[in-house]
């Protein structure tokens, strides 16, 4: 499998071909890939790279070892629940595969996978239709982290929603939080908007919370990496922080993500495991020092959002309204 | 005169010896030297630097010489209300001697910078001791920027209140905003807690508000570049988002400053000039860039944090509560 490394953007556009399953799990895990969607994404075509060469063992060597292999991938980001719904899909293929030969399992596999990709392609179309209509003519709009095209398979989950506003009905600005710690806001927001002709500007996230106390804002829309039953979210780092400066400001804010990334075995956000990144993230970029040596960090992930704080979820089956229900 | 820069910790600790004008003036304007109370002395000390090799100058010459040697100063960094206030006591010290020679009127304004300075060391442990009352016992206390003792003449500000607070009852944890852009917190905040020995973690400024959610906090602290007669704070950016999270949280928000720093020629926060910095401040980082070339940028320096957000206003005159009566 091949894809482009986000690590690198925006100095360099580097594609890595990924024959080796560790390169995968590595690749996930260093979110060189990254995008609830993406990740998904690329867990399927990780089964294919981790099972290619084992096409020639017997069915049920090659369903146990299948079975390591999604573990090896479930462990790179534990967190984003589009990974297990993705290798839960690939699950499902072995399960109804019987009897037969082991590379026309592989085929079936390698099928699922393609299915997997063009169905985010179509999902996310759908909905960047159904969130753009929800901003007025000439909005300002304020996302954090990284949503777009590099995030998904498609046109992507919250900037997708943004560029489709665009096209409706313009858009003055897209102020983008860079995003602290990795910065993807900065690096690949920025980058995105350049290529789709979309007017930003890159903010530190601490001045969002201003940028709202001083210029109207008509929204706020982020993505989301696990959505409770409830509606609570699991999202980037600062997502929480921002949408309690919506609601303090009545800014609407709103979710974008697929129906998939709605989990309905957690009752709410308390139950959603938060993944804590190594200090290091946040006590240096790219091999600089940015605090003292010995300097602890609190380095999480993901925050929650409750539902309350969230104006509306929009999915591709739908635009769900708090309180939430999604059956 | 000679200062730490700051811009250069922690990799680095570079002494400047200052001898000319525009060396102070880029000092303030580059940030090497930074706090407000910092900032006052070293205008002081600054009109010292522009004047001495002036003595000789009649004392007419010499005064308008010295008017063209403030404005300067005072335009490196027009919103820090400190050098205004440095700046006036100069001032008051020429308006004073109308006659007599110019060597003179030098060595009553180095006896003036002297004061300045020494009296900010005194008012900076009458803050400290009275904010150190307001925390309990294992305090967990959130901070913004530096305000210690890089950041005045003294033990500092806020974090000045924390050490003391540390002395009387024990910190358990101060949590430092890493303060994008310049990241004074990670930088400074977190090379001074180990100076002081008190226990801290640095973490990107979007975490605070999840930190809150997650975890009591007893208590944010920060410094303050201006004070409106009302109450209004300007600080540096991402105070605002702070205080409206604190809020959220029902966490007290203190800010502690010289009394100086109440500007009661300001009605209010929206009278205060909010300096607009270089966009490159958001998008490079030591000469990295952090988004892609030609990346615009919404970089404003300070915000302002209404009067109604802030608990308690701990000055060395007294502990202020909102509403705010600072006469």
């Amino acid at each position: 499998m091949i894809l482009l490394d986000q690590t690198r953007l925006p100095d360099e556009e580097i594609w890595l071909r990924l024959d080796k399953l560790n390169d995968v799990v590595e690749a996930i895990y260093a979110l060189r890939v990254r995008g609830a969607p993406a990740i998904g994404i690329a867990a399927a075509y990780g089964v294919l790279v981790g099972m290619k060469g084992k096409v020639n063992l017997p069915l049920e060597d090659f369903k146990s070892h299948l079975q390591a292999v999604k573990e090896r991938l479930f462990n790179a980001r534990p967190t984003a629940v589009n990974l297990g719904w993705a290798l839960g899909k690939m699950a499902e293929i072995v399960a109804q595969f019987s009897a037969g030969d082991s590379a026309v399992l592989y085929d079936r596999l390698e099928m699922e996978a393609f299915t997997i990709h063009s169905e985010d392609i179509e999902l996310c179309d759908r909905i960047a239709a159904h969130g753009a209509a929800l901003f007025p003519q000439n909005a300002r709009i304020i996302t954090h982290c990284n949503t777009g095209f590099l995030a998904t398979g498609g046109v992507g989950t919250a900037l997708g929603v943004i560029a489709a506003a665009h096209k409706l009905n313009g858009v003055e600005m897209v102020y983008a939080d860079e995003t602290r710690p990795l910065l993807q806001g900065a690096r690949l927001t920025a980058w995105e908007c350049q290529q789709l002709d979309l007017p930003c500007r890159v903010m530190t996230d601490s001045s969002a919370a201003y940028r709202m106390a001083s210029e109207t804002i008509h929204g706020v829309i982020v993505g989301a990496d696990r959505i409770a039953a409830n509606g609570d979210t699991a999202n980037k780092i600062g997502t929480y922080g921002l949408a309690v400066a919506a609601r303090a400001h009545k800014v609407p804010f709103y979710v974008a993500a697929p129906y998939s990334t709605i989990d309905s075995a957690l009752a709410g956000g308390e139950n959603i495991p938060i993944e804590q990144r190594p200090e290091t993230e946040v006590t240096t970029l790219r091999g600089i020092s940015l605090a003292p040596e010995g300097t602890a960090a609190w380095a999480p992930a993901f925050d929650v959002t409750p539902a309350q704080l969230i104006t509306a979820i929009i999915t591709e089956a739908d635009v769900f309204r708090y309180p939430y229900d999604f059956s």
